[in-house]
């Protein structure tokens, strides 16, 4: 809703990292993750991600490879010499919802201080991954005049870092965030109240995700429904969030305007990238999709919800 | 799917009972409750429902009134001279769906024998209520060639008296049950595992209730989904899955024939009662609609799903 020309680029911030993961389903070690690596692959089909995170000298330029293959900008991926990649180990319960976070090594993520270039400060859209919001913010003071931002968050800067998160929510226009967490920041225990409250906070937009429950978009007026994909096997829930805030975010960047129609169908891209997410270990099942694929996913979807 | 003429009467078996409640929102002391009163009286704006349940003494004749105003017939509703309803006491934990159970007094339920008048006996709908799998059994037994059967279970019968519910079963065209159920029923975890392995015992169709996250319906080749209203305030969840089982089951009994269109519809007509039934104590948010403010839900739901 703006005369400025129609821009897909989007540019996603947040961490690149390696994750060793248990699930029901098996395990991995060391395999690719970190919220701008699953958001920024998911947003690959519908727009062109450039990516601003910080990386160790173990990263190997066959990671860099993979993103690049899906036409990823990386030069915003600073790898730092000596220094080791954010490495995240957790193991999943029966359940595939609850989670142990077993070791966190921040590593180089710790000192991340995000810079952009001249051609990344002109990202007609924005996502900021789960970063601390001081960060988030800071991006933002260098992006000029970005046509439509995306931020998320988690429960610790909730509960650690809540004024800069306020701040960061000011300048937004979708945050994403869970149930649980969106009752953490609003007391609100109804999703309808939290989420309004959220809207008062200053997004004209939020996402509630609710996991296999599907997700929720608010507005004013607006309320706004996508189903989970129905899959028969779930392998790994991690970057389920990411990919679903990937997808969406892709979506719009790719739109010609941003009406309501625009974010309901990004809503079930977001769900159809998330289901891609969960089936695979890493972003691999995200690597290898193509319209078609995406396309029976987002047909699945219309069928589940429509009357005829 | 067949040559039998329409008919929009629709059988409701189960518990009518009295209710004393604690929730966040308040409390309330022996209020008219049960299966078959949510189930009934949600029904009785599609079809016309005539229930078969036993009560005590103590079941007043404006009890009675209260249900023949919705045009259900009451004739089957034994009253037991001397004899004591059904009372349930519970308490609702804040998140509005997990409850203690503080008090069940079967008194005259521990003896209800249910037996069909000849013209009840020629129901073309059915919907048995959550009660044990041996007298859903029995009252199959009785119904001559119903059109359309619906059943109601819960954990206690799928771990005492699973041979009993799965006979039941095999002579249902649609089973009413929640995740957790699903998931004690077949062992499966992901829920569409969960619904193709309870089709194979028989339902031709499965629900699965989620609540606040809405309702899944599985048959061949078919997943429909319905989200939840979305409401300001929940006062008691209790009757909440008997009032969209009563919905759905009374929209089928008042369509012409079921279609995939019949049964989207039926699942949204049983989330738009169901969302009723929560907003008030005891069927009272149940009992004064009208097609105007259940269309209004309709419509939000429709909005909520649209791609338009």
């Amino acid at each position: 809703m703006t005369a400025r020309a129609h821009g897909s680029d989007i540019l996603v911030v947040g961490s690149v990292a390696f994750d060793s993961i248990e699930t029901p389903s098996g395990s991995v070690e060391r395999a690719l993750g970190g919220s701008a690596t699953f958001a920024s692959v998911a947003a690959s089909y519908f727009a062109s991600p450039r990516v601003v995170a910080v990386v160790g000298e173990d990263f190997g330029d066959e990671h860099f490879a993979r993103l690049e293959r899906r036409g990823i900008d990386t030069s915003g991926i600073k790898r730092v010499p000596g220094g080791k990649t954010f490495h995240w180990k957790g193991r999943y319960h029966d359940n595939m919802q609850d989670r142990d976070t077993l070791e966190t090594r921040l590593n180089v993520f710790e000192g991340f201080d995000p810079g952009l270039s001249e051609r990344f400060r002109r990202s007609s859209h924005v996502f900021l991954g789960n970063i601390d919001p001081t960060l988030q913010a800071k991006v933002l003071d260098e992006v000029e005049d970005p046509r439509f931002v995306g931020v998320d968050t988690m429960n610790l800067w909730i509960a650690e870092a809540l004024a800069g998160l306020k701040e960061v929510l000011r300048r937004v226009d979708v945050l994403f965030i869970n149930d649980e967490e969106s009752r953490q920041l609003t007391g609100e225990r109804q999703v309808l109240n939290a989420a309004r409250a959220i809207m008062t906070l200053g997004p004209k937009y939020v996402v509630i995700k609710r996991g296999e429950y599907g997700a929720l978009l608010f507005g004013a007026e607006l309320s706004l429904f996508a189903p989970a994909v129905l899959l028969p096997r779930v392998v790994d829930p991690t970057g389920a969030g990411d990919a679903f805030a990937g997808g969406f975010m892709g979506f719009v960047a790719g739109a010609a305007e941003i009406t309501r129609s625009t974010l309901a169908r990004a809503m079930r891209a977001g769900s159809a990238m998330a289901s891609f997410a969960v089936e695979r270990f890493s972003i691999d099942g995200l690597l290898e999709l193509d319209s078609s694929r995406i396309g029976a996913r987002l047909d699945d979807l219309e069928s589940m919800c429509s009357l005829a």
